[in-house]
């Protein structure tokens, strides 16, 4: 069965039905974004309205096309999609994406046209993505199926996260956030009115799928309750599961059903089954973003136990009343590592949680300090406030704590501020460290950490090294 | 007594004691941060162990200063304050910023220097700010005694914004936060310690200020509560007040305590102070400068109603339930409005609250949109949603829009992503239209504008414009 969404990521024919030669066109834009992902295999432009295409020979049918095609990307007025989804079906097409809306959130003639389409595929075993969404993007095979151009959406490099989405606004915010800060992604799919495929058999694909260690989603409804709670709670055992769920309220209900023609479910039946199948739940889109960070670039801890470093006290004040909001526990030191901090720290060090370096803080003091917290058993995070604009703090305290990863502890940083301080963390986060622009940020990823990494060691009983 | 103040923010002889040669030295960089930020009075490096720095004649003490001097700004060491500061006392300084640590967040000997710090000033009847600070920003005169530099902390321009803080890493974050999106300040003041100067007199000052339109603090402790309140709700009936109080938790509280000696309130009897005062009380440093924003930027609404725009559902199903979630009242718009929506958008529009153009929307569908819901007097305030990432959106989008502030209603943005977008941004902000990088974000920030406005209107009944 999962077999059956190769095509959609790994296809080595695509047609773009619906063309153009019109720059801000969809079906232009989805073409310029194929060739410039740098998609390897054979793309075929369809229009019967020109015999070529950005420099590709154009075609009048997909029926015409001489090569295998495996993936059809629709760019077409909706009420065409189901005469089109039908050569496709001739043609051999496995797959199809149905960027176009106008299907079933329309209600009405859309609703008729999403139901033709559905049983069109049916018949010849070919499979949906959407309709009304943006599509497909896989950066280790260039299938990039967006019509938001790259001038105007970056796109981030292979990495190990999967996003899924039902709102591809949201799927062009994060991919762009990801870019931004350098973090790679193994596959991307809005998947919008889930005509056929759903977030299932997408969980089923991708706990399979050997580049994706964590699966997160952005969703307002769930196509089958039931079957998503079982593939969530196997796939979960395997590797973290997010989930950001949109339509918590009766107002939020009643615009995503204007959205995807589906009906939101009952925001506390859905959150208690997504508990026990060990889903992380986040509540925005930042605390998702953030939360997607820590996992993809931090080891699993060993348990809990916060400790903090600073040049600055403020956010450590702020990170302390979330820490006790959100359940997060600071670590207490052992004796040994108190004396190490008296020892080898400036005498205005205040030692305490966070360890307060103040505003004279060199690089040899965050690493005398991290070192000594990192040896200690009671430490199993390490959480680094950053002032940069701080002069005295040297610009290689980056370089000097991104070393402090052998220790194999979670190492998290939080700094905020303009363009010196975006340059640093920039460097923090290339050096695998994820980094926070607030306290509360910081904190809220951490505790969805801590919390998967120990519902899963209770659950399997084996040690997370 | 609030003219004592005008020594900070409007000196013409200033005094740097403790100037340093050595780049990177505190003394150093607060003498380049004045000689950086266009200071045009006198500036006199004092230090015995040079004869020049930075080009300008150094003294061996105050008392040698032939011209009149206002204000010191010292960065030499704790125990060599109250002796200096007698020196300052004689020499007839007027105000003094104590940026070196030690003092009473240190305990011990630091207390006792404080309170001889605090005698010698008062001999004199010199004010202090801090110590255990990062001191005084006003762009409009140029004083500025950051040991941050301008190349790892940019300035923002003059403007109408107060921000007070008893964090200077906090200072430092929203000050760049506002520079980068070109933002302005009226005066800023990290008070530390706030050995002297206190809440309430600066309040009493800033509530005076023509050039300050709003009033922002992060606080940890109060110094005197009821002084406190009192000047808030004489302050805010003029102009609105933002406050941040950390330590609301008993971590946060023992935190609070390290970092400036004072002890933090108890939260639920603060909060309940403020809200009487009509303090718009924020819980993170995102809420405060998202609140700043809408408040410096956008004019009073006239009652409570927000109607939404956008081409990409998602964050519309967001806001939906943000708004139930924190209780914004959506727009019901008339049957007039909704004919004029029929008639002027594409039959793909969805007509609701949003409006949805979808991914199709041009910036004629936008303008047509936004003008039809100005005119409906049901809606109070315009929030545009925008995926500038989806290429049918023109560039212009932004400067016709902006010509809506005509109507004379607030307008708000949202919208995230890579550079494209954060461009777009810039220049909606630049044209005045607060934009927030997430749905929830912007529904808080309404929240807290609405119902400052709301209850000033309660108050003085007198009909704002």
């Amino acid at each position: 069965m999962s077999k059956q969404l190769d095509p959609f990521f790994h296809a080595e024919g695509i047609a773009v039905i619906g063309a153009s030669r019109e720059p801000g066109k969809i079906g232009h834009e989805i073409l310029r974004s194929l060739i410039s992902s740098g998609f390897k295999g054979k793309i075929y432009p369809v229009n019967p309205k020109y015999d070529e295409v950005l420099g590709l020979k154009c075609y009048n049918s997909v029926l015409e096309i001489p090569g295998k095609v495996d993936l059809a990307v629709f760019a077409i007025p909706a009420r065409l999609v189901p005469r089109v989804a039908d050569e496709c079906g001739r043609k051999g097409v496995r797959a199809i994406v149905v960027v176009s809306g106008g299907f079933r959130e329309a209600g009405g003639e859309g609703e008729k046209l999403q139901e033709q389409l559905v049983s069109t595929a049916e018949k010849y075993g070919m499979r949906i993505i959407g309709p009304n969404c943006i599509g497909i993007y896989n950066p280790y095979t260039g299938i990039d199926t967006f019509f938001q151009s790259h001038e105007r959406m970056i796109r981030p490099p292979p990495g190990s996260i999967a996003f899924l989405t039902q709102s591809g606004t949201y799927g062009c915010t994060v991919l762009e956030w990801l870019a931004q800060e350098g973090i790679g992604v193994s596959k991307f799919v809005s998947y919008g009115n889930m005509a056929d495929v759903d977030e299932a058999e997408l969980i089923n694909y991708l706990a399979e799928d050997p580049q994706t260690s964590l699966i997160a989603f952005y969703m307002e409804s769930v196509k089958s309750g039931r079957r998503f709670i079982e593939a969530a709670a196997k796939a979960s055992l395997k590797k973290p599961i997010i989930v950001l769920k949109a339509g918590r309220t009766s107002a939020g209900v009643k615009a995503a059903l204007s959205h995807t023609g589906r009906i939101a479910g009952r925001y506390e039946v859905v959150k208690a089954a997504l508990r026990k199948a060990r889903v992380i739940q986040v509540e925005t889109i930042e605390e998702l973003y953030d939360t997607m960070k820590i996992l993809a670039m931090a080891p699993p801890p060993k348990g809990e136990g916060l400790a903090m470093i600073t040049n600055g006290a403020g956010p450590c004040v702020m990170a302390a009343d979330a820490a006790e909001q959100y359940g997060v526990k600071l670590a207490s030191y052992t004796k040994e590592t108190v004396e190490k901090l008296r020892e080898k720290l400036p005498p205005y060090a205040l030692i305490g949680n966070p360890v307060d370096l103040t505003g004279s803080a060199t690089t040899r003091d965050y690493v005398n300090a991290a070192e000594a917290l990192l040896e200690d058993p009671n430490v199993n995070i390490l959480a680094l406030f950053f002032v940069f604009q701080d002069t005295p703090l040297e610009d290689e305290v980056v370089d000097e704590v991104a070393a402090l990863k052998k220790y194999g502890k979670p190492i998290v940083a939080m700094a905020a501020g303009g363009p010196y301080t975006q340059e640093q963390v920039k460097r923090l986060q290339k050096n695998g460290i994820p980094t926070y622009p607030t306290p509360e940020r910081l904190i809220k990823a951490v505790k969805h950490f801590t919390t998967y990494y120990l519902k899963i060691k209770q659950t399997t009983k084996i040690k997370y090294k």
